[in-house]
């Protein structure tokens, strides 16, 4: 939602709770900051809370503790102090009535604290006027594990509001209600190299990747947001993507307490270059009730989702084990020397296949050069394939040139991952090409993938040679590897073009807003003649056109227009010309203009149509129907779209969405997502279309979008006529609803 | 290929190498019998070869037998001797200077076998001369592994051709060359229930198949094609589709010999409800070099082997994990008591993110009824979830209430399948849940699947509990299980419904051929108005016109079609008619058709187009523009295509294909996977379109293709207008181009 509560757009009326770029809040709240906002009033920087003394506090209160054997939360209390002992924090139990806990002296009340406390864990049932009191102990995080008495159930909006008040008024920055223990899991420390980091909202669904340890991938942190009172999935996104150990951060949500706060995390993140792999649920709910999110805040539209979330360049999967598969290789995987993929494999059969679904996935599969399939040749015999994919027939691999030939692969320049598929349980000769996969990988800086298809995953060469590997990426399924390596490539591709839409946005209103807020009318529908001039304020170009109020008027008006027009009934209230008869095209004389005239009124007349008058329009050309206007998402706010018009927009609906502010190459990219894109660029000999021009309304609208959301409910231009190359793109009709 | 021998189709000039429905042919080759063809000489049954004798020979020659170690036939040879032994076969080695291999006597042509022997398995480096011999020893089949010295390449055309005329010669099925040992592989002998019988054409590719046994599903065949020369992917599919053991056949791809053959053995598998699940590459190649088929055949288009698998209920996968997921779960599962799925886990998130993903998948989730819903609250806290997705938060599964919600779930009517998504490595109740579910699943008929979201696959849960459960189906990503699931229920509507469409095919000329074939002109191109005349004769409506060679006639011609009139030139040759100027449209009056006429001689003139008049056609009113033709596929022969016409036949290439024969379901099932299909429908209150007579037009047009297949090298309407319901549709222009 846009800030409405500005009446004009000066900047110190603006809601100011927004730090600038690169400063950080401390653990305790901040003094609140006049900040770099955009001409709508919206934050263009992420507020990183410095999160340190969260996940490394210096002293724990635990507010609750117990160690009576059989009560759970003798069970936390343990699990804390072992915690504790490991990132090497002091704790201070905190009961009515014990004088100890598991031997550590124990205060009554959290104002008897010993010392002030990083971080406050509260297992209390009634949270609430225990937050009170943490100002007093000078605590800078609080965390509050169960919703409920059951623990089972989320927190419903009031409870959320009032501990987030309290959480304010105390100046501590609040993890849960509904979080879970798993931010202070036991994390394995012998792994190295780029960890994940994890952020769930429910904290099971988190175990898979969790798990991922076991495969020797390093998990650095998990951030188990539950309902998400205060601390977000933002505010941890932001944070761990300027943690030096992070090689990627892989999100499970079920919801977004806030899409701006989202976005600007997820920009920080891309501009770091730090991978973002997120399951948000919802996108594939097919009609059905879609998952209840944990935060209890809106859902917003899916492809809006889908969309903001691509441009800053989340990598969306679907399933849990795509989550776990494609983290795993983001974090582990170097930036990428060629996006060129080589299939290798024993027999050819399985080569050739996994190179046919390769290059359906979008993946680039050179032909190797003459040079190297020569090279190839001393090893592999002739019949068999050495252009790629490359297959050895098995021999080669049981004796010392199986190492060659790999090595060879990788040596390739153009080569910048080889994937291996692996049929299943293997001869002798399989378990050589699994051990020199292995030792190969340790001395390249090349993406080594295997996808092991043997169903059981008992096998040794599986069990001990891959998953002991930390440089093979191993899968179980083809698919989940071929969007693994894509999703690696397009992060590192999006990356290193990224520029944040962000810096670039206004910040000031630009002089069409001026003339713009005189055509508004709050609470109602423009006329299309007032819609029109609103979009001319804004530089988009309509027809010549003139509104009258008598035969006579209008003659002169076609005479000036020029022959021919089209004539229109003119109102506030008109939906559905067309249908109604209200709009005559193709008039080339004055007597086709009086008699238009007068069957215009007539209609509205005889359907209790109210016009302000009668449009005389000048007659576009022929062009391509195109539609550009924004509406509001209920999570990310003014959303932009462009579509085709005419009989595509009625059977296809073929539209494409994306979130200010953005710049033009999304704009473009906008136009590429259309399914009927083959019509802007000219199909069976018609002329291209000035895409260009329609990019630059795109562009125009997005301004409007920023500049007047908190004005206007709804624009859209339908339909735009985008001309021939280099003609430009008119603006026949509009609908603008403002608020 | 259409039979093109045959002048007139008259049945005794049809080719006749096919034998009627439930014959069976014996190993050796049988006599040539006139057998059931349709209208174009194509066979209607499968030509079922007995494969018992090979599967199961009384006596086996191992011609090339050796026992040298280190020599690799001998390793084949004891290969051989131990599955002789497993299926009680007397073995007789033979082999020019030996007397005796592994203790047994040698003899030392196939001339001097002692007896007649099922099975000849040659492992010479020219199999050739030994094949002509195998009529004396009355050999029934025989199996070439190799198909050259070294083992490794595929056979040529020529060598396959060769084997192929050895083998009829000396009245033996040949299986192979290049194909494996894998036919004689060990399959575990503890397992029961349905099995899985295999066809690959690469051995390998059935390797992850094949190790589901460690799983516990039963394997029974593996048929490893090879080259193709003689016995072919289909004739496995035939026969093993009739034993009884067979719970589901995998496939495995590259190529197809021969498509009529492959889907008159879809047929019978679909017949006797057995479902086929197969890989077959060259989906998704995506522009890239497709696998070379193994078998050296055509390729055909990817969207018609898409369409025709599917006519037939194959269930094609990409990536062989599907294969083994699918396959699996076919095996076990039995006929789906309801398509209701429920999900149930222990944490909320969870279930509801599965949910959304099989709602996503087209499953359906039934909200359970308020009854279910009381009787699962016995156990589950009041605020988790027990409407679907089921969640009971953890702890009921730690006691005996977990066990009684998995039954109480199983027992609701309106559940046919429980998916229990598990998200990792879990504290005691995940294992207890474990334990309930494959207990349960040993004492319902419905289907239970467990999503095992762990990496590792280390956990004992998972080891022993799961994958040693032989009713749990068990997944490692949730895509594949669900794509399983839905697989499952398609097949089952599918073959509940299912009628032969080779029964209903035309088995002889229909009135309209005679007429027709006055028309054809071979190798040329029909003009517009002979094509429509050909059109006519198979009842398809075309706008009332005249062919005309003066203006005079013209006007006459206009008068008696009735005004407005079209006006077009017709020729053999025309193509591009509009782009010429050479359709003139709207002519209400003599003048103008006279106008006309001079128009259109005049711009051909000027082309250089030659005419055979100026063809003067009723004007139809609007409808919405189709196009229905057929075309011939390299593999599959005639097939038919109907799309939208106009502006989404540009831009979209909007069209459905299928493969005669082929029901009114079928048409009507095209039409429905046209993107553009609610214009049929009527959009935006336009009038839904006449697709009844739509769907009759599609129907004639495969008569035509099914009749004039060997006539016409294609068949276009373009466009076919469908009026408005109950007004039928037009074809208005036709291109029809003879062989």
């Amino acid at each position: 939602m846009l800030g409405s509560t500005h009446g004009t757009l000066t900047t110190d009326s603006r809601q100011a709770r927004v730090l600038a770029c690169g400063e950080q809040r401390p653990g305790t709240a901040a003094p609140e900051r006049v900040a770099d906002l955009d001409v709508g009033g919206r934050a263009l920087h992420a507020d990183v809370p410095d999160l340190a003394r969260l996940f490394w506090p210096g002293s724990i209160a635990v507010i609750g503790a117990c160690d009576t054997e059989g009560r759970p939360r003798t069970g936390i209390t343990r699990q804390l102090l072992d915690w504790a002992g490991r990132v090497g924090a002091r704790v201070h139990p905190v009961h009515p009535t014990r004088t100890a806990v598991f031997g550590l002296p124990c205060v009554p009340t959290v104002a008897r604290l010993p010392e002030p406390v990083d971080l406050a864990v509260l297992l209390v049932a009634d949270p609430l006027p225990v937050i009170a009191e943490l100002a007093g102990a000078k605590a800078r995080f609080a965390v509050v594990l169960a919703s409920g008495n059951d623990g089972t159930g989320q927190a419903g909006a009031g409870t959320r509001e009032r501990l987030a008040e309290a959480a304010r008024g105390a100046g501590v920055r609040l993890l849960g209600p509904g979080t879970h223990l798993d931010a202070f899991a036991r994390f394995r420390e012998d792994l190295t190299g780029p960890a994940i980091a994890l952020i769930t909202q429910s904290g099971h669904q988190g175990h898979s990747v969790f798990a991922l340890q076991e495969l020797g991938i390093r998990l650095s942190h998990w951030a188990p947001t539950g309902d998400e009172a205060d601390l977000e999935a933002a505010d941890f996104l932001s944070w761990f993507a300027e943690q030096p150990e992070t090689g990627a951060i892989a999100c499970c949500l079920e919801g977004l307490k806030d899409g701006r706060a989202f976005l600007l995390a997820a920009d920080r993140a891309a501009r770091r270059g730090v991978p973002v792999v997120a399951v948000k649920a919802g996108r594939t709910e097919g009609g059905t009730r879609p998952a209840a999110p944990h935060t209890g805040g809106p859902t917003g539209a899916d492809d809006v989702v889908d969309a903001a979330l691509r441009q800053y360049g989340v990598i969306r999967v679907d399933a849990l084990d795509e989550l776990q598969d494609t983290a795993a290789l983001l974090a582990r995987a170097r930036p990428p020397r060629s996006d060129g993929v080589a299939v290798y494999s024993l027999p050819g059969g399985t080569g050739a296949h996994v190179a046919g679904l390769a290059a359906g996935a979008g993946l680039r599969l050179p032909t190797l050069s003459a040079g190297k399939q020569t090279e190839l040749r001393q090893w592999i015999p002739d019949r068999l394939s050495v252009a790629n994919p490359v297959d050895c027939g098995g021999h080669p691999e049981g004796d010392h040139r199986g190492r060659k030939i790999i090595d060879a692969l990788l040596a390739d320049p153009d080569v910048g991952v080889l994937i291996c598929p692996v049929t299943g349980p293997l001869p002798p000769p399989g378990d050589r090409l699994v051990r020199d996969l292995a030792d190969a990988a340790e001395e390249t800086d090349k993406l080594v993938c295997v996808v092991w298809g043997s169903p059981a995953g008992t096998e040794p060469a599986y069990r001990e040679v891959l998953l002991g590997s930390s440089r093979v990426v191993t899968f179980r399924t083809v698919g989940n590897c071929l969007s693994a390596v894509r999703a690696w490539l397009d992060h590192h591709r999006f990356t290193a073009g990224y520029r944040s839409a962000f810096d670039a946005a206004p910040r000031t209103p630009s002089p069409s807003f001026r003339k713009a807020q005189a055509l508004l009318r709050p609470g109602a529908r423009l006329s299309e003649h007032a819609a029109k001039q609103l979009l001319r304020a804004y530089g988009i170009r309509v027809p010549r056109e003139q509104l009258v109020t008598s035969a006579a008027a209008a003659v002169r008006a076609a005479g000036q227009v020029g022959y021919p027009v089209v004539m229109k009934a003119s109102g506030a209230r008109i939906a559905h010309k067309t249908e109604l008869g209200l709009v005559k095209i193709g008039l080339t004389s004055a007597s086709q203009v009086r008699d238009a005239y007068r069957d215009l009124t007539g209609i509205a007349r005889r359907e209790g149509v109210g016009l302000d008058g009668v449009l005389v329009c000048q007659m576009v050309q022929r062009g391509v129907e195109t539609t550009v206007g924004f509406t509001h998402d209920q999570l990310f706010g003014p959303t932009v779209t462009a579509g085709l018009g005419g009989i595509l927009a009625e059977v296809l609906r073929d539209t494409a969405v994306r979130v200010p502010p953005f710049g033009e190459e999304q704009a473009r990219a906008m136009l590429g997502e259309l399914r009927g894109r083959a019509l802007l660029d000219g199909v069976r000999g018609r002329p291209p279309a000035d895409v260009d021009a329609l990019v630059e309304v795109v562009l125009r609208v997005q301004r409007m979008a920023l500049e007047l959301g908190s004005h206007l409910a709804e624009l859209d231009i339908d339909p735009l006529m985008v001309l021939g190359r280099g003609q430009g793109a008119v603006a026949l009709d509009a609908l603008v609803v403002c608020r």
